[in-house]
């Protein structure tokens, strides 16, 4: 697949709420994930399938989401954004927001190798 | 300024209009500006605030911008990303369209050293 079609395939499937299928079939084993700023506990930078797995999982079990916008993809050679405009309550604090992001993919032999979310900090 | 503040200035300097005053004063005079497509009868890359001049002078003599929808800036470390949703007319075409991209743009020392265009090519 190209790129566009890579990112085609990625907010088709997170429109479908399906991101298990994103990670399993269109990230690289080795794929590192990238915050603007460290979520709690956490290292900004996740590294490998299992990592990413693993922070998709935390981020569920820690948010209720309601909605989610997505934009895109915009291509620019071997990467593609994405913009997310989400409606989410976080469980502990009950607190309901929006979380307004842009996501960056860098796409290697047909595989997404990195993610960068960019977004305000603080 | 910090890559964010600059990343507010861009915004708000674009929003009223004012693409000559972000050249003039945020752009380093080695920027790289890169689009996703070359333009027509041009390189997808210019290099230099001249080149880049150029490419803004070019752009507002070539369409009619009837509102320019700006969303960011989105930081993340070095770097902030832009959503443009434009509503623009071709002169020479007639065609009124909506143009939507990103931008993602690379701070050194103060100053913007690359722009770089993200947009569905074709």
């Amino acid at each position: 697949m190209t790129t566009t079609e890579i990112g085609r395939r990625y907010v088709a499937l997170c429109r479908e709420g399906k991101r298990g299928e994103v990670i399993d079939t269109l990230f690289a084993k080795d794929v590192v994930s990238v915050e603007a700023v460290a979520p709690p506990g956490a290292d900004r930078t996740a590294k490998g399938i299992e990592a990413v797995r693993g922070k998709s999982k935390w981020w569920a079990e820690n948010n209720t989401l309601h909605k989610a916008e997505l934009s895109g993809p915009y291509p620019h050679d071997d990467r593609f954004a994405v913009r997310f405009v989400l409606d989410v309550t976080n469980k502990q604090g009950g607190e309901r927001k929006t979380v307004d992001e842009i996501g960056v993919f860098t796409v290697v032999d047909g595989k997404i190798t990195k993610e960068e979310f960019f977004y305000p900090v603080g």
